[in-house]
């Protein structure tokens, strides 16, 4: 048995079932071990960004890690941006990234980098195998640093020849892995205490609030305190539809967020930090924290939020007090010959989508625009951009269906986000998986035609507008997921889009739409 | 005037002419200061990777360095695996990636991250601007960090409000930057001597020893010593064709390069490294010396190679003697119908191909089939996947046309290696550039199934070979260029092929013919 089984066999004893890869020759001893063992299913992506990104969406939906198994320094620099997207949602991953062996690396062969150095930035914690004897006890090590308290990315460097050396480590059995931290009881009753003091207290959910059982207990508190309910403007996973309760999210811009949380003169944090700006702007503020406003801290993102909500709401109401939900949205009437838009698709959203689907939001300035129209619809779970790097989406729905094969996947993207990753459309069609790939066509980097206002800069010339503008040539995206084995089609109505929704719904597998907004 | 303006400004006084680019909303006072400024050309990307790998491709074409502009740290993630190809083709470039402004970034705002800790491990020089004061020097001593002496990779971080400031820091004029270290006579003297003591020297050339002076050189060198000329497998640019003196490429396998390399007892070094193996495999040697043989270094990848062969064939052959070079090749009779494979495009390419074309190679397996074909047929510079990590070709061919568009380009790519950056067909069709992409469809990651062999893994079973396989499903190359506007073609046969090639030279700017084979 090489050491490589080893590392398999324990990993799959630590309940980690799939590893989405793209292998060089360092990785090849991994590739025979997965070969040779079952319980951990292999996943093959045409890019490492697709990998990390899948990666991610299966940790959100799946509350565990996958592996990843990456190609040397570089192939761990493919799949950053969605590890960096990961360690904000913070999802658990495992991002195994295989090295040169050991004498190798001194002698500075063409693919030599520093791996570790690579991963760094987006790892919570990153361990070197530094003998083949270490395989195992660094495997069970990297999953639960992927468990936190915090969770998020642990990263393992694995050296070829501690992968090929058939010292035969033992293979671990399962071993525990570390629990969100107890929110203690004085932090409840001082947060009881503030709520019951303030005048407009607004509880701001972030993280694990934000699945069904934690925004079940912020609306009972909420229907005791009258506490406004918010949310992160990027949360890695909200429970949402009938039946459920809904917080507001964030504004995206600073001045939005301020003005929404108004007068406020409390504000609890569940699950998430005191809300700050996206990004910086001259002579705006960053921190967001309305001037006057108290902040208590329920829970942080290494804290058991949820049941801390709980324990907030059994102080605040004795469970008596449950919140007003609003009945089940029914679609308004639909114009079908009206231009496409983002509301439309969220009608047909709404008129279409099976309960309990996934929905991976990749469609920065549309994706805003689809989210309201489906609030009290069938029930969904919604996935954030997290960490603002794009290209997450359609790689994130891979990882969300495999981790939950009955429910449908949807992939909201911009035009530009998909141009990132479109390799993930192989995997999935590959896989066969039942993702539903929107692209909402603006031929444009929409959003930073905003920010170039906002920043002040000026207003753009000709330069500056070519820098933006994706029209020249414009893509086309039928072409392009056709290429990659998955059947398209093209919407410029309302009544064309909630066709070919339809369609796609009933042939299943994956699809691709493409929204010409 | 923002200080980006100045920065642009200084930039441009340096020499650097063209910005590939990916910005986002913490580059927009780049982005304006581009639009205001003439003398830079900004060239739109999809895909960090894409921007990176042109300006690799940039830099080995120009001689000089392009600069990038990349969106923090995801951003710059996504430009390492190219970045690492630059760096290890001692190309210059100028990396500049925008961060959040310095007050935003200790709010730790969803897209924060390390940015100068994602840069370091793929560059010589990391500079962190701190202050707005600091910008056109710092822009200075990233280009002159980029020419080395050993040239690679300089990046620049540069936080959004040290580029909006209006503190008008001063417009730097042109400065010197470093020369490669000059080989002194001692060394040439010493080298010389232990060639006229040789039985079977090889002259080992890397770097700029492989364009057209330095083979010259060489070749005069050969002739006076009876050295056998060899280079790198994997060489930045080398100068081939008709009236070149041509070196071996040492074969990639160590076992081949020490069966070529044979009972040499004398390896002079010239613009590289004492030869390594690219993968380590359990018992096979590393180091590529062979055993017995004395190793001189005449010049490292810093020093002025070319120089230094020059003065070593003076103090060899005093002028006198001259290499005799074969006649350029005449075609081989083509057999039209017969299926396509490597060697058959290389026989096209030395029918069609025009003088001083470019040819960007990422075609692992394949393009070892074509380069021996083309070796004296027309002149031409052919760049080499110098770092190993796929997805160099189409990006590199932008930076190869935009530096020199009296040329024609082509990229040769794996369908592995062109589904890693396919993205930057867009720029092609978007610039109009003269690229001739040929992506050889063998549906595989070819060289793992050796490499899978090679290691000792075992035989591979359905598992693993699903994870080296590209043919479930098979990827459509015609549709996937044209979804990015680039007119495609599919060749299976010798004649089909041929005539591909003469209609896409015919139809000028940017190709794709799949080679299917």
């Amino acid at each position: 048995m090489f050491a490589a089984e080893s590392l398999v066999r324990t990993l799959i004893n630590q309940g980690v079932e799939v590893c989405f890869t793209n292998p060089g020759t360092s990785e090849m001893h991994m590739v025979a071990a997965l070969d040779r063992t079952e319980g951990m299913r292999s996943v093959l992506c045409l890019f490492e960004g697709v990998a990390t990104g899948a990666a991610d969406g299966y940790a959100r939906m799946a509350d565990k890690p996958a592996c990843t198994l990456l190609h040397l320094g570089p192939g761990a620099g493919n799949g950053l941006a969605n590890l960096h997207n990961a360690r904000r949602a913070y999802a658990p991953v495992v991002n195994i990234v295989g090295d040169h062996a050991r004498d190798h690396i001194k002698l500075d062969a063409p693919l030599t980098s520093d791996a570790a150095g690579v991963c760094r930035p987006m790892s919570r914690w990153v361990g070197c195998v530094a003998d083949a004897s270490e395989v195992s006890t660094m495997a069970v090590e990297a999953v639960q640093q992927s468990y936190g308290p915090e969770r998020g990315v642990a990263s393992l460097i694995l050296p070829a020849d501690c992968a090929w050396s058939d010292a035969e480590p033992s293979v671990i059995e399962a071993q525990p892995v570390p629990a969100p931290n107890a929110v203690d009881a004085t932090t409840v009753e001082t947060v009881a205490a503030a709520l019951r003091a303030a005048t407009d207290p607004v509880l701001f959910l972030g993280n694990d609030a934000c699945r069904e059982d934690g925004l079940a207990a912020a609306g009972r508190i909420a229907a005791a305190t009258g506490a406004r309910l918010f949310m992160d403007t990027f949360v890695p996973r909200i429970a949402r539809g009938h039946g459920r309760v809904s917080a507001k999210r964030l504004g995206y811009f600073g001045e939005q967020a301020l003005e929404e949380l108004g007068a406020t003169d409390l504000l609890v944090i569940a699950g998430s930090k005191p809300p700050v700006a996206f990004f910086a702007y001259p002579d705006q503020p960053g921190e967001l924290t309305p001037p006057g406003a108290r902040t208590e801290i329920l829970a942080g993102p290494a804290d058991d939020v949820i049941a801390g909500l709980q324990a907030l709401a059994e102080a605040l109401c004795s469970g008596q007090t449950e919140p007003d939900l609003p009945a089940q949205s029914q679609a308004p009437k639909l114009f079908p010959d009206e231009p496409l838009n983002p509301g439309y698709v969220g009608i047909s959203l709404l008129r279409h989508m099976p309960e309990d689907s996934i929905i991976c939001d990749d469609a920065t300035t549309s994706g805003m625009g689809v989210f309201p129209w489906i609030e009290h619809g069938p029930r969904h779970d919604w996935l954030c951009l997290t960490g603002g790097a794009i290209g997450s989406g359609m790689p994130q729905a891979i990882g969300a269906a495999m981790a939950c094969p009955d429910k449908q996947v949807f992939a909201l993207c911009g035009d530009g986000a998909a141009a990132y990753t479109l390799q993930a459309l192989w995997t999935q069609a590959r896989e066969k998986l039942d993702v539903i790939n929107i692209v909402f066509a603006n031929h444009s980097y929409l959003v930073l035609n905003v920010e170039l206002a906002r920043v002040g800069a000026g207003d753009p010339g000709p330069a500056a507008q070519q820098m933006l503008s994706l029209d020249n040539p414009k893509m086309d995206w039928v072409k392009l997921a056709e290429g990659f084995g998955v059947p398209g089609q093209t919407a410029r109505t309302a009544g064309e889009f909630d066709s070919a929704l339809a369609r796609a719904l009933a042939a299943g597998g994956p699809q691709m739409i493409v929204a010409e907004i």
